[in-house]
């Protein structure tokens, strides 16, 4: 049997780099079979929307979903389908590579995201003119399910600590609701470690000494905050895959963008890209694949077999060759 | 005529830092008359609240107010004098230090956190069991006064820049509320460039690339978790003032916490509360006596004329000794 895998490879390098992808999930030689659609900026100026309704059919009706990259209208696109998807995890590793220049070293973190609600899905209002309010919903139904996904993930990739973020001591109703749901669910794992922190000092820490922290687990918009901090910490969004998890398929990201600058002329850095092949085979159970995959990708960056960022010689797809040479390694 | 100087101490090293901070602002030789005050965990527990009636009136009717460190009660007590002082705006420098170890040498910018609004005054509910909202309040009159400040701070600082960051392509409303106005406020300042950026991005840039930033203006939880990522970057919180100046006296306090484990053993660093000696100094326009210290600061830095957290020899008093020592120069 095949994984169908619905691929949207959006603006910019989106396409090149999910090409990239492709041709290492192929090279696995797992079952898959891909189709491609459309979305983003590009599809915008052509259909009129960002995200048309076959390809929002295709995702739902898909194993799981490669997206590439989305120009202007990402929030459109990318919200959608989390939210169409039921993905209400985000997974965001910041792990750094050997070889790639970078402030902290010492960085092997999992950012577990709340993706469903908090400051994204509250709604806004403005009740006058030149007044607006936003509204930040959290409750005890997702706080519960993401803190135990963000326990279950520790266990299963061998992380000892879960540090659940939070403001406390100004959104007080509202992370106490996020905070005794964490509690709970910290008390089902009792072999991992538990630990609670303010947002504002784990935006130092994370600075000052990032292998502090292991698994992070915490709200909508201090996911989004703190993951691309990590991503700083290991030398930018070039190495950051991210998988959109919950009770639909499951959508794997780059967290970088467009790179408008770079687009079509196959230059653009795939590992990003290829990463979240990594955790796409995970997902569906191909473990050493995945394992394959990652260690393959380490290995280039290691020895510089890099696109030109990364200072190395590589094109897009020379480096997705250069994986997939050191997959049987 | 004498300056009236609302001190207050409050818990841990506090009154340390600030007893630091006072003999360098005697030592300038500029006129004041300080009163102390109570506040804090140790008030709380001694007569039942944390901010006294007295504190407040105390602090209401001085010119400036000199601030230590609260411990857990610090958000009542922070918060409430930042409101009643009515101090809208919270200006957080972070300047790397020559003599401390730090990530990022280039690192010079100043965070202006918007200060009486945000998610901080917007109130929150719960709806039902399991179940919480805040609200994040932003007005076009909050937005526009502190993006002023901004552009006028950085005019009398010397900087080029001011970037106002946001997360308008999820906040749409309330972020554009405050963009609107902070583009409002750029056009009366032809002279300093412009940038908006998204708060996620921002706090990646900040780590790859801090000298990209200069005056930076932001709503009240972005500022705060960008100016303790501010802090790792320099450093530590350790080299932290800050000035919540606004339409009552002004409040100055440095950023960092009362540091129980070392409490009352003459040996926290007080730098932070002595820049925030200067910012006071500066704020009361003795312009010359302010330089005078933050330069004395950096000589000692510099000579490692410090406290032993950065490697020094010196204590608390020590080191105020050795700044004062420095400041004819
Ligand atoms: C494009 C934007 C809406 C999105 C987010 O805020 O979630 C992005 O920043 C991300 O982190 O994937
Ligand atoms: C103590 C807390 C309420 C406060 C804040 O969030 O403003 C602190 O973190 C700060 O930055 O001064």
């Amino acid at each position: 049997k095949q994984h169908e895998i619905a691929v949207i490879g959006g603006d910019g390098v989106g396409p090149e780099v999910t090409e990239a992808a492709l041709a290492v999930l192929e090279a696995t030689g797992a079952p898959f079979n891909f189709t491609h659609y459309q979305a983003g900026d590009g599809t915008l100026e052509a259909t009129g929307v960002a995200l048309p309704q076959e390809t929002l059919d295709g995702a739902m009706k898909s194993e799981a979903v490669l997206f590439g990259a989305a120009g202007a209208c990402a929030a459109q696109v990318i919200l959608r389908l989390r939210a169409e998807l039921k993905a209400w995890a985000n997974l965001r590793p910041s792990k750094a590579y050997q070889g790639v220049p970078c402030l902290r070293p010492e960085t092997d973190m999992m950012i577990v995201r709340e993706n469903s609600e908090g400051m994204y899905f509250g709604g806004e209002d403005e009740p006058e003119p030149g007044k607006a309010t936003a509204t930040r919903i959290i409750t005890d139904h997702a706080s519960y399910r993401i803190a135990r996904c963000a326990f279950e993930f520790a266990i299963q990739a061998g992380y000892g600590k879960v540090t659940a973020v939070h403001k406390v001591n100004v959104l007080k109703k509202t992370d106490t609701v996020f905070l005794e749901a964490c509690r709970r669910a910290a008390k089902e794992f009792p072999q991992v470690a538990y630990e609670e922190a303010l947002v504002d000092s784990v935006a130092m820490r994370m600075v000052l000494k990032p292998e502090d922290f292991q698994v992070i687990v915490t709200t909508n918009l201090f996911g989004d905050i703190l993951s691309d901090l990590a991503a700083g910490l290991i030398g930018g969004l070039g190495m950051c895959p991210s998988a959109n998890l919950g009770d639909g398929p499951a959508l794997f990201e780059p967290v970088h963008g467009t790179a408008p600058d770079i687009a079509g002329q196959g230059k653009a850095n795939p590992t990003a890209a290829i990463l979240c092949a990594a955790m796409l085979l995970r997902h569906l159970g191909y473990t050493d694949k995945a394992d394959a995959v990652e260690a393959a990708v380490a290995a280039c960056l290691a020895q510089g077999q890099t696109t030109g960022d990364l200072g190395g010689p590589l094109g897009t797809m020379g480096m997705a060759q250069a994986v997939i040479e050191r997959l049987g390694e």
